[in-house]
């Protein structure tokens, strides 16, 4: 998928669920960062925690993403970082963004339904390159983190300290073997 | 499953999701206006759409219903059709369509669970002959859009040509493509 | 207000309550069909009824505009009558209206939040002429029902049929009488 | 308003607010046991509490209605005491009730909406005479509790005391000089 | 998983499906009441039914516990039955139970999530020792009702007569069939 | 009412409408940062807006709160500017707030109902002196423009520029101007 960027942009919405935050998302943010002068984070699933696929609570990520950013050397007043709870309600969850956030002139994913939902509602869309390598996955990190492997290495060292103090694996390990409620 | 029609009815409900509508839908509309003199069309999960498994808003069900039944010749003034948000809820399900649509006096239904609905909530219920052919299914519908075989000869023309305007297909791939938000 | 109306559009949105429908209702869809080919009837507050500002069911405006339009000789095959439930968002409300409904590509109403609303989105927007008596209006038609004036006049006979019907004006009078639970 | 009673019932529903339970409930209470051999106390908006009209939570709602109950003598084994959460959907208001609550057979109330929307679903109403004295009305307690009235001769000494434990006169105060968060 | 259990309690939270109650349930009661003054049984989920995870209303499901608990011999005025709607916002759960519920001092569970939640919030958690035999499981339960097999003698006599008395086998085999509304 | 500061605090939570931020809320600011060394500024009402109470969306007026605290020489990297939801819940306010905010250990409000929220939860609160002109009210500040009297000197320049930017004015008169839809 190659997308032609024709601009500068000034403000980039970048959307996520960041359970947690990692180095991909930090490569992909220092790449946006050549073609946009602010950028929106926005915590998609906000309302969602202590489950298998979204152990961290909207809070918690905030957190994460911020003192990772100040760790990586981001000027913070570059940024803008939002919780957004789900609306289940895809044909209408840009203008639902445009109501909760800054004003923005582009999308960034690599997501092919936010590219679809952003193109439809014809914002420009920014498809960062692969070059973040495949381990750079939430869903490989929190895997590796079930299955005791190491996966601090995949974050920001900010984002391992806060998951620590938080006795997130524990938390990820009780959410996972939770069946529903009987 | 048999069930003994009784009586001519005044309006008869047929709920569905519609994604899309097709001949098998065309051809229970047929039987059905044997029994009764109108036809409320319930437009199911509408607030869904760009999901595999619902690819179209409701509005856009709602307009390819509309053309469809026009070019099949049906006199759109028995119709009444109508979009209708899930409220996972099942068992005040039938009183939420009691309150969104006029007055029915039968439910139209292969499916075992709204027959049992119907039942508890004491409508009649129609449940048409097994004639349509197992391809006339919105699932092995959507699954032919998604591999590239020929989908178009099951669905009515007017319902093709307004998925393809859309570009219906490939909204769809986008949405069978995309995992959750990462 | 002012608004000049350029050219002739294919669906014109025509939201309201319709707590009933009436003539004034019925002057203002006869002058939309001057500029436009198809009319979308969204019957707001879907949720609402047995309340002293909605006294009917979603279901019963549906087949009180339905036969009302039938009566005053309308082509049924012109229009669209879709009950909409209230989201209480107000930024998102038109992307919602865009979901829910078919295509449309001009708005007609002469309520300040609704043209504006509208505009935002960049519609064109027709504001009917005030042709309407000042007694055509849904507030001053509920208040001579629960005085006991005659009101029957103000609404097409289809209309008061069915609220009688329906036991309509007890209902009306029940709900005024009505403090929240205690 | 004058209704018939018929015969003695299994389940009679008691839908209130319970704001806080009054000498008034008692009454009625116990000319419902005239009637029915079990009685479900249905405590309304239960979603609601720290608010002018609705000061206590459900759950100190249901502390109050059991200790007074107790107090007064009354075989609990006869009652069933729910909070149920408000669905701003009043069609469909019974149904919901049907799912949350045990069977029930009649419907106890004086407000004119409640026994509309349970005759129309065909529920026996019960209407207690008005032997209760003006004074016993939540509304009127509650605002002798906030203009420093006596107001404990009006409600059941287990409710007295409950609403002193959790500091409710002041909760009351509080919540009536909250104007919306500015 | 060994928990210390430090004292008495007042009262003791017990969160369930029960669908439906079985003597794993019961003897989870028991067991309870070793340690506590009184027993909240909380009915999770309570918006559910029809399902085949959850094939009984919250009402139904009510008559079975407290019909159950009377014909074990247990004393009715320990208990609170309270059906609960789900809220799908983990971190706020035991908030949201603390608003309708009676104030509660333990939280009875086996469930690791549900054990993480409470202690988060600083509950005291008594976890039962797995004296309960495998096949008191409700999902196991409700598998014997789908397959035919004898599934009696898992329940209680009067929740099994009750299962009979609303067609329950049949209600969860319709269940079971359902497909989404296609 | 007088609180006693005890102690310097991590983050300081000021929960607060800002519809629109004026000079009133920069004086509590400024003097919060005497107690505190980051701030929370919690946008409530966030899906509100084009409402005569509520003008302005949750993404406008954060990035007027942003551009405000630049302009007066804040350091940004000690500020959380987070759009919140409604919830309509009181009782569990707080602990949403929890699970969507950066971790917090005091709140800062003048309102009772806030005030009694947060020490019913045991969190320290501030209550800021009253040397906020009473001029510095939301609520006064749109009735000045709505009766086109000067409220530019209430307000930051960077907050004027931007209500004028995107037609503020204006809008707020449309929306005072709207009934209900009728």
């Amino acid at each position: 998928m190659f997308e032609e960027i024709k601009e500068r942009y000034n403000r980039i919405l970048f959307p996520g669920r960041f359970q947690p935050l990692h180095y991909g998302h930090i490569e992909v943010i220092k790449w946006m960062l050549n073609f946009g002068d602010e950028i929106i984070i926005a915590i998609g699933s906000a309302q969602k925690s202590h489950m298998v696929d979204n152990p961290f609570t909207a809070g918690e990520r905030m957190v994460m993403i911020r003192e990772a950013l100040k760790e990586e050397g981001f000027d913070l007043s570059k940024f803008y970082i939002v919780p957004v709870p789900d609306i289940e309600y895809n044909s209408i969850w840009i203008s639902y963004l445009e109501s909760l956030l800054p004003p923005f002139d582009a999308v960034c994913s690599r997501n092919p339904l936010v590219i679809r939902l952003a193109k439809e509602e014809r914002y420009d869309v920014l498809v960062p390159p692969f070059f973040l390598r495949s381990e750079y996955s939430g869903k490989k990190i929190r895997k590796k983190m079930l299955s005791g492997e190491k996966w601090e290495s995949y974050v920001p060292p900010s984002v391992a300290r806060i998951i620590k103090q938080i006795s997130g694996i524990q938390r990820l390990i009780d959410s996972s073997l939770s069946d529903e409620l009987e």
